[in-house]
């Protein structure tokens, strides 16, 4: 029997190319081997997210997003957190089991409070609660996550354990699938794509845009002349090359190295062949963003299936608890 | 109009006579002058219970001393509050307004990280966060409470601010209705009534029960003797006699402080007088306990008219931020 696969996103900006080459290939590929539900956490949205104005927008272009990519709301679930309120529920119950001590060693945590250390809210604290409640709400088995979400999932699995000891075994403990991402860089060199206004390419981007976007970025900083050797090992535009011009990689490097092709050149080859690798995705996004109502559906759909297994986690938590 | 009075109480054992001299008389009286709704709050009851195989009795033992005082179905609701899962809903968005640093601040948080130093957990921490999500969304106005509870209303109050601050006017902001509750001693003499074993007499308890427990309080520590005076003024159970021996009082001061009246005479006349003053409430206790099917009737009437309002509610709560 095929497997559960569990993941979600948080809807806060629009994706791009960044949540393309990382998650988003990822769950589609996944979905050959796994029975998966995917979700779009827009409570966990909340824990960082003061002004909610544009969620649903956010909301309607993730899904957008996930479907012209290929995820298939035929083969997986794909849903909306909060149209599921049970997951609030288990999220409240488990909070009851959880040591505040674990939580608030979390790595993560400690980043958050680093980051917005205005707004140290108890979702934030939460986060891994409300995190576990989510995978075993639905029953996920299989959670595909990079390294650094280790801590996380290692967590939910203590978490698990700890309800089961204490309420009989009710709850299924999750098991990690290592998945390597790849660090996109954002487009000005600093940090990871997405981290900054500006540094990423969205997918809802147009070939245009893509191209204006692509020309702003940075390159590498000791090319200071046209016929200055350029070093794209530590070149953004490169690195970027390598997901999108497969077949003239080797070609780029050497035409870098032996300064016969400028930075600008370079950055019009990359938007062209990117451009090109993601003409399908855009147009299916599209078709799709012209049929509002067929992504209403999907989703409505999605959540009525999550529903019946979330009810059936919940009763037989609640029945454990002895709450009814 | 008529303002909404909220309030709740833990399922967490059988009530005691502490319980009714305090929380449940004052219940029984608000509800001339108020519309009430009172709470079995069984979720609360978790952040300290680590053991709920005995969770269901207790919820159905303390729906019957309610009943059996005088708290009125039909003038006032009376639910569980696991009954209406929206509170859990409720309670997980609030954790996304309410800095962590406020309800590491608040004083039984830290009374309670003493008390059980091996169970802090995330719950524990978010419960006024939850006493929150219960007093707001069932739009409570007035909640009756003890000054000790003051800093938790307090913290109520500013996470609805804070709330409605963010997201525009969605909740109400609840006042304290200070009541001066009678502070019980438990009859060991030590501590508040109910709070260690043995030290409580139960509204469930035979009259006969009743003076055996009575018997062996604690008295004045000083009259050693039969023959030595007594000091009234410090006696627990001269203390009962206020409340229930009230005709009689001066009566009794006088005869204990001249050794006319024995302890053991003493304590007769308390249970006595006691089990005078609640036979009443234990004819109607006896008569509400052989109808299980009637409490579960008037809980999910309660539940069901609690409901009402809690979704009108969390329906404005998630439209403000914009969750729908």
């Amino acid at each position: 029997m095929r497997k559960r696969v569990f993941s979600g996103a948080r809807p806060t900006a629009r994706q791009h190319i960044g949540n393309y080459l990382g998650a988003i290939q990822n769950y589609v590929a996944l979905q050959d081997e796994y029975d998966c539900i995917y979700c779009v956490v827009d409570i966990h949205a909340l824990t960082s997210m003061e002004d909610t104005s544009q969620l649903q927008e956010y909301i309607r272009e993730i899904v957008i997003d996930w479907l012209a990519a290929g995820m298939d709301p035929e083969r997986s679930i794909i849903f909306v957190q909060s149209h599921v309120p049970e997951v609030m529920e288990l999220h409240t119950l488990l909070s009851m089991v959880t040591p505040l001590s674990w939580l608030m060693r979390v790595p993560t945590f400690k980043e958050k409070v680093k980051q917005q250390p205005e707004n140290v809210n108890c979702g934030l604290v939460g986060y891994p609660v409300l995190q576990t409640a989510d995978i075993t709400l639905y029953k996920g088995e299989v959670v595909p996550i990079g390294e650094d979400q280790l801590p996380h999932l290692e967590l939910a699995r203590e978490i698990v354990r700890r309800f089961n000891n204490q309420f009989g075994n009710t709850l299924i403990e999750p098991v990690a699938k290592l998945t390597s991402f790849p660090r996109i860089v954002g487009l000005d060199g600093s940090d990871k794509m997405g981290k900054s206004t500006g540094n990423a390419i969205e997918l809802a981007a147009t070939p245009q845009e893509t191209e204006e976007k692509i020309m702003t970025a940075v390159t590498d900083p000791a090319r200071r002349y046209r016929n200055d050797p350029g070093h794209p090992e530590v070149c953004n535009v490169y690195s970027l090359h390598s997901y999108f011009s497969e077949a003239q990689l080797a070609e780029i490097y050497k035409q870098c190295r032996s300064a016969e092709i400028g930075c600008v050149d370079c950055k019009k080859l990359l938007a062209e062949h990117l451009n090109a690798s993601l003409q399908d995705l855009r147009e299916k996004r599209a078709e799709l963003a012209a049929k509002p109502q067929h992504i209403a559906e999907v989703l409505a759909d999605g959540a009525q299936r999550a529903r019946v297994i979330a009810q059936e986690t919940l009763s037989k938590v609640k029945q454990n608890m002895k709450l009814i």
